[in-house]
C-alpha cells in the first residue's frame, strides 16, 4: 500500500487506528482452547469485530514464535484472512528485525514477498546496510524504532552528541537519507508525550506509528496535539487495551466497542486537522 | 551451559571456533533438494562433520524464517538434533531480538524454554526492560550487540557523547549495571581489529561473540591479539567460509577441512594464552 492509498484509508474511515494482534494463547477467552486453531479463531473473530473501525493491523510476530511451529501457521493464516477479506487494510509486521546486509535481505524477503505484509518494524542500531534491504520493495514500507514507548528507552535513545543532538534524531535524520517519507515511517511511543513536538521538527511529514496509547498509559489526545499534520501522519497503536477489553463468549464485542470508541476519538481529532 | 563449562570446553577441543548454521535453501548442493527437508539434512551433516573443531552452533533465524513454517520446523528439528547428540556443543539463536518488557518475556520463553538454545543474540536499542526479561533463566545468556561486523556498524555505534564515550561503550557499561560475565557476551565484529583494544578496557572479563572472519574480511589473529582474555573469552564465528566451503556431494568434508584449519589456527593462539 503507498502512503496516498493510506491517507485515503484514513479519510475513508475517520480513523488512524492501528490494532495490534498481540495475540497470547494463555490471555484468551477459554472456550477458543478448543479450537484447532485457537489464536487464528481469536485474530478471525478481533479482526472481523473491529475492521471498520481501524485502517491497520500489527500482529507482533513475540506471540505468535513463541508457539514454535503452531504460532507462526497461525501468523500466516491471519496474513492469508487479512489479505482476502480486508485487503484495503495496512499491514504491519512487528518484527524488530535488522541485521547484516545479507541476513536483512532474506528478512525482507520473508515478510514482503512470502508474507506479503506492508510495513515491517526494524531495529537500527545496526546502521544503514542493516536497514537498506527492506527499502528495495515497492510500496513496501520500513518502520523504523526511533523514540520507543517503554521505560528502557531512556537508556541510549536520549543520549546527546556534542552538538546535542539526541541518539533518536540523529537516527531519524540519517535514515532521511536512505528513504522517504513513501518508505519509511518511524516508531514514536505515545508516551513520549511532548517529545513529539520534537520529532516533528525532524520528520514533519513522515508517519508515525505511536504505540503506548491505552495499557501502556499515554494519551491519544496529546499524540495527536503534538504529532498530527495536514495528512494525518499518524497510525496509533492499541493492542492489549482493544483485544482483551472482555474475556468471554462477547470479547470480539467488547473488543469492537473499545476499537469505536478511539475511532470516535480519532474521528474528533481529524475534523480538527483543518485547524491546524 | 555455564561460563565454566564453556572455559573447559573450549580447553578440551582446543577451539573457540563457532560455526553459523546461515543455511540458505539456495546455497545448498543440489543433490539434497530432493530430500524431505533439505536445510535439516544439510545442517545434519555440516554438524556431524564440524562438531570434532567447534564448541559452539550459532543459526541464524533470519535463514529458516524465510522458508515459513517448513524452515521454523528445520530450525527446531537442527536444535533437537544438536542437543541429543552433541549435548556439549553451545547453542546461540542468532536472532537480534528485542522489544518492550513483555514482549521480551515472549520472546525469552520461545528461545530458552521452547527451544532450549544456550544463547540469544538481543539488539540493545531499546534499553534495560527490552533485555532484562532474558537475563532470568539461570544458565542461559544474552549476547548483546556492541559493535557489528557491518559497514552500517559505523552510523551510531560511534556516535560519541558529550564526556567523548561511543554508543557501543556506552552500552557496554551500562549493561553490565543489569548482567554479568556469567550471563552477557557482547557482540564485537572481527572486522573492528584493534578496537578489541578498547572494548577489552571495559569487558576485560566478558566472552565476545565474534563474527567476521572469513567472508566478511576479519582476522583471526588480530581479534586474538586484541581481544583474547587468559579464559580465552571469545568464541571466533565463522558461517559462510565453513558450510559453503564445497558444492558438490563431498560439501561436509570440505566444511571439517576449514574447521579443522581454523580450529588447528585457534590451537595455536591459545597456547599463547599462557604468554599474555
Amino acid at each position: 500500500m503507498n502512503k496516498q492509498q493510506l491517507i485515503e484509508q484514513i479519510r475513508v474511515k475517520k480513523s488512524f487506528l492501528c490494532v495490534g494482534l498481540d495475540t497470547d494463547i494463555e490471555k484468551i477467552p477459554e472456550h477458543l482452547l478448543t479450537e484447532e486453531d485457537p489464536v487464528f479463531a481469536f485474530n478471525q473473530q478481533i479482526i472481523d469485530a473491529t475492521a471498520p473501525y481501524c485502517v491497520a493491523y500489527k500482529p507482533n510476530l513475540a506471540f505468535y514464535e513463541s508457539l514454535g511451529v503452531k504460532g507462526m501457521i497461525a501468523f500466516e493464516r491471519t496474513i492469508t484472512y487479512l489479505k482476502k477479506n480486508y485487503p484495503e487494510h495496512f499491514i504491519i509486521a512487528d518484527a524488530k528485525r535488522g541485521d547484516i546486509g545479507n541476513t536483512s535481505s532474506m528478512y525482507a524477503r520473508t515478510f514482503f514477498k512470502e508474507y506479503n505484509v506492508d510495513a515491517l518494524t526494524i531495529a537500527p542500531y545496526m546502521g544503514e546496510d542493516s536497514v537498506s534491504p527492506f527499502l528495495e520493495y515497492p510500496d513496501k514500507w520500513v518502520v523504523l524504532l526511533a523514540l520507543t514507548s517503554n521505560k528502557g528507552s531512556h537508556d541510549f535513545q536520549l543520549t546527546e552528541d556534542c552538538k546535542g543532538e539526541r541518539l533518536f534524531e540523529k537516527v531519524m535524520r540519517k535514515s532521511q537519507e536512505w528513504a522517504t517519507t513513501e518508505n519509511m515511517m518511524y516508531v514514536v511511543g505515545a508516551t513520549q508525550g511532548k517529545m513529539l513536538k520534537d520529532i516533528r521538527k525532524i520528520a514533519p511529514n513522515h508517519f508515525l506509528l505511536v504505540p503506548g496509547v491505552g495499557a501502556q498509559g499515554g494519551s491519544l489526545q496529546e499524540v495527536c496535539k503534538y504529532g498530527m499534520t495536514k495528512n494525518c501522519g499518524l497510525l496509533v497503536n492499541s493492542s492489549r487495551g482493544i483485544i482483551y477489553a472482555g474475556h468471554d463468549k462477547d470479547f470480539a464485542k467488547a473488543a469492537a466497542q473499545k476499537a469505536k470508541e478511539l475511532q470516535q476519538e480519532m474521528a474528533i481529532e481529524l475534523t480538527n486537522i483543518e485547524e491546524r
